[in-house]
């Protein structure tokens, strides 16, 4: 069973993870990681923070020689500025006074964090409910990522839209629309990251750009959409058998799960409500013995398993609730109204969020792969695999043959 | 710890589920669960099936004299058309030959369904995987509304759009700009349930009804939209710590996991991200010493948090796949390119779905309630809950002092 | 992931168990799991219950024509005395005066269940501790005794004392001490089932007799020690690499929930701790390109997995506590000291906790495979697991060759 | 819902070990936890590694100003000697050619290890299975044990047993036999820690010292039993509702969990089952209104719950593995019968043992704990703690009054 924790402050030492489940023998280096690392922090429209740390994740235990043990893998992600805030952030006695943050944040965590675990201080909650958390993410989402990479499965991501700003081409059709066995998602990736703002083309990204500037001058910030999609599957990862089994209740767990997403969609989503169910389907076909689809608007999943065909998410990310303009909010000092404090931030973190969504997504499939075929090493959940994958059609054709 | 298991085919001797966790002396009445199971029923556009099936759920164990006795409790739903298909579904050793569905139907589990778990009737995957199951999911969410009732929290539901179909009203549109410490969700149901699709006023449900004689005219189907909207809760249910603390994760896996769902949202959505920061954030206010907002379009939460006010949820259900106009498929019987059988199906199952919907949300509520509160009887948790939101506002009072 | 619930009231309509996560496929018949429950319900000793109750498991889901269709399977175990029981235990309004039970007994969850659960009579606790409960789980340990016979794994016991009777043969150390790759832990339970208190010799088992007759006479109960053994594992199940994927914590875990169970030792458990450790551990050997061992005083585990020798477990079980003779306890009612209830009950029932044991032991093992072997389907387990056995001592030599 | 996992290599950098679930503001301090890793570090017969490790762990997330904020605990535990492991232990590339481990050792993870995870150096077994790690589990059940004092919960341990050399006087008579409600667990591990074997008299510490002397110089070790010990619980901790809700098994696996223990029993164990009902249960009395009990032969937990008396269990360990002594095993390399390499290690470890033991009983409470009362914030848990305590037993009297 592959399971996570993360844990870490946005301003203390670091952030701490322990990802077990992983089979023995998976190579993986910290080279690996800290590119994924580095994708995240990427993007236009990113404050003072993106600058002040570049992050890496250091193994701590795990991984011998290059190769996971089979053992729980620890990574540990330094906060470069850490030096700046030992004593506002100290686990021991406090050094003389320390200003307290008042003023909660709509849209943040800050008002509802202080209530529930009855803080005193804003930066109680601020510290643990920040963003900053999603590095953690994206690096044992990376050992996740590798994983797959093993098997053929990769993931990749493509911003759609920032602050309404959609691209004149469609990108996501041709991906509901063609089913092309070929097709690697990680290109997806490969293409966007050329981009500052992780979009498939040049006119997009300096429209997006003339949006962000325009936000940032009036000390506003933006949210958008992007999809992550996942390619070379296998059939049948999820099940329909129970609530809680299948892939699709997953996908939108983990993904609604990262900091900002209000929204998810799997295949063609809200689009198809508005459509017959004639036109709504991927037809069934059959050509030289091999069975597949004539499109893929179901974003790879029936009755919540995978079809084989790639898995396509759309999210949505509010914009950023720290605001350099002004918004209302009260002093819980005072208990009297006020205008919310005014803070640097980033303006726009949607590539970023795109980055996190594709490891959240490669850690649902690799959580999925590990229940489906089972193993201890690399090995072993190999030989399942292929043992799987090599019958599929021949044990079809035995069981219906009349 | 709140969980549950349900079981049971669609043409089996019934539907059981077992749910456990719910603290004794919570007052339940079958005929409280086989309300909700009607409501399930009902709706413009059902096929042949829903006659067949008055759903009652008989209480096997967990309750006497109406009051649960904190253990399990199992229900059963009868499937009345259990006597035709003894024959056909027995546990035992089949008698003559059966006839075997080999045509697996696009937009199902069927080919996926057959493929993983190695079956030679596609039977043995319709069976589990048909939406009969929500029938279930229904009698264990009313006992999670019937637990939240005791705390004033109401969920209820309506439906937007189907087939494409929308209102010229935009009733959400109150809900997230409107804060009424006393709304109650449960008016939503009241008033939509009086519609034969569930819409909030007549002339959009005669145009839906229109679209979907169209659909039946051409043995064609439709999905649709609808809102989920609980009201009544207090601050502070789920949590920003871990990636799987989040009340927001809950909810999205929770919708996600009901039959033919592919969209999810949570307040404004997808829609708030064509919008700048300062406009899509509900600003905080105070008035006479209570905290309230100016908007809900975070639909009620915050950093992974209930704020307080009611969460709303949007989910988008794709169409009934099952047609009974032609869509190709294959026969795996000859491994040939055939049309897809045709049925008789519901031709829409939206204002069901809307059902289960509330239901599910019941669930994670109930489950974060309990999570929150501990508890083991009725009045011990009733004591925490009213401790602690008693409470609330003094400590942060107490906390922020100057 | 195998995972099972089990409801239902010692007086009510029956038991009902969910059980989930096993493949496809498996040949399963309601004759094999009754051959099971009747087995529980023998032995000398047990008083009035056992006659009323024949118990059978109902499959009402989740197998058709005699094979698991991969679908969460529902057993129900009707309770024969529940029309004598209809007012008494109705979920619906009382009719009339309802006696209650106000006197808690001594060595049951009688005080602590209505202290915890706020109850207004002790038969609303009775009702769910009572180990009417363990018939649902040898049904659930019947699948999984089921599912374990495909990979030559059985699981057998017998009783080692009753009373402090014990053999003058010592039956246990056989098993710590020879090592016979044809033993079969089955072979355990066909001589002990010929017992009427399920031991290994006709002398021991007049002697316990004698010894339950005078408990009899005094209106007393007895305990008891009894040995769970399971044999044909492959090496590896469970891992050390956390506290709770231990298969040794496993198995304490799910025998010592096993009602009135109070210790459980794994190997020579105990009495390992007055040896030292020169003569303690299982001496590795290698004949003929075999490995294996020369003892197996760590009953099959080491490292918290399974070394592929028989997992041996002993189980204590504390004498019941529903005494014929008097006990000093409260009235609840009058809050005054009294002398507990008599009540008919068993004189002991070790002979049915060792076939609960085994159910257990079932249940443990069965999920370690899941866990280990994955798959859906029991080709594509039997697969895996072919597959990784066959490999074991190859990869083993290949790994280590210089 | 608390949880923790720890990670981390016998001579790798340290052990990682992140704890979720506890309160806001619960006073901590790195000492506190340090004094508790003194403990296990403790014990004459400890082989040389004790000396090289002082440990201390470093709080690294979840604790600002020595209180918890709500948010993931994450501890570190250098390995002091990892400096001298850097090259053997390395995550990256190998430097040079490495000594391989071939022999594995009987009674340990080593042959199993490598079988199961497919592994080509019996290290990468050792290093994880190594005993190294509850270290780990010493600093999470100090935070657990932290957090039980504020409710007056105190854990307490010492050792029964060293290599069969028990005392005259037998000190858990009186755990059994008397019920003293000012009786504080704690207070045993005040006497035993004493002890440089932590046993309660001179004399038996004497005798032991002889005993591991003697199996020092035959280059044996010595395995043992040991109390641990919980007092001032809360009644109705845990329930008898499902197989895997009972304190008692959380108890077992818990226990079962640590390296080398291979027996757990609860209350009198084994013992009881030499006894007959009418002498094995604890009688219930009532005085000046006060209900008790008059002995606690169950150990404190009856079905499956906390009586409120102290819950005691009794642990066995087996003697080291390690031995200097020569015994069976193979040689990878070859597949040659050969004598198990003598390495150096601890000749008894069961004084540590019990330490750890304190610390996973005070985590099993601990989870049960914030099961029942739920809770965010200390203050929230303690008034749900009180508010249930203060008023159980005028419920008990309202609800069974005539």
């Amino acid at each position: 069973m592959l399971r996570f924790l993360t844990s870490g402050e946005s301003h203390g030492k670091g952030l701490t993870t322990i990802v077990e489940g992983f089979p023995s023998n998976l190579h993986i280096e910290e080279e690996y990681i800290s590119k994924h690392l580095a994708r995240r922090q990427m993007g236009y429209g990113r404050g003072g923070r993106m600058k002040i740390e570049t992050d890496r994740a250091e193994i701590l235990s795990g991984v011998r020689f290059q190769k996971t043990m089979g053992s729980p893998i620890a990574l540990f992600i330094k906060n470069s500025d850490w030096e700046n805030w030992t004593d506002e952030m100290a686990s021991g006695k406090p050094k003389g006074k320390h200003d307290k943050i008042t003023i909660p944040r709509p849209g943040h965590a800050d008002l509802v964090g202080v209530s529930k675990y009855d803080l005193d201080d804003i930066r109680n909650s601020i510290e643990r409910s920040s963003a900053r958390e999603t590095a953690a993410r994206v690096a044992v989402g990376s050992v996740a990522r590798r994983f797959l990479e093993e098997f053929g499965i990769t993931v990749g991501s493509f911003v759609e839209n920032i602050g309404g700003v959609y691209s004149k081409d469609n990108y996501s059709d041709k991906l509901f629309n063609e089913v092309d066995p070929k097709f690697d998602a990680w290109s997806l990736s490969v293409e966007s990251d050329k981009s500052s703002v992780r979009v498939m083309d040049e006119n997009h990204e300096e429209r997006i750009i003339k949006k962000i500037k325009s936000a940032k001058k009036n000390g506003d910030t933006l949210g958008g959409t992007f999809f992550v999609v996942a390619s070379g599957l296998p059939v049948g990862l999820g099940s329909f058998i129970q609530y809680d089994t299948k892939i699709s209740a997953a996908i939108a767990h983990d993904l609604m799960s990262i900091n900002a997403v209000k929204a998810v969609e799997i295949g063609k989503g809200f689009e198809t409500t508005n459509n017959s169910g004639s036109i709504s389907h991927d037809e069934i076909v059959i050509n030289d013995g091999i069975i597949s689809r004539k499109s893929n608007r179901a974003g790879g999943i029936e009755g919540g398993m995978t079809t084989g065909l790639p898995i396509i998410v759309r999210v949505g990310m509010k914009p950023i609730a720290t605001l350099m303009s002004p918004i209302g909010a009260i002093d819980l000092s005072t208990m009297e109204n006020v205008t919310s404090r005014r803070e640097r931030s980033d303006f726009t973190a949607v590539p970023a969020c795109a980055v996190i969504g594709e490891s959240m997504l490669a850690w649902t499939i690799a959580k999925a792969m590990l229940d489906k075929f089972g193993g201890d090493s690399m090995n072993e959940i190999m030989d399942n695999y292929k043992s799987y994958t090599t019958k599929l059609n021949k044990r079809l054709k035995k069981n219906f043959r009349k």
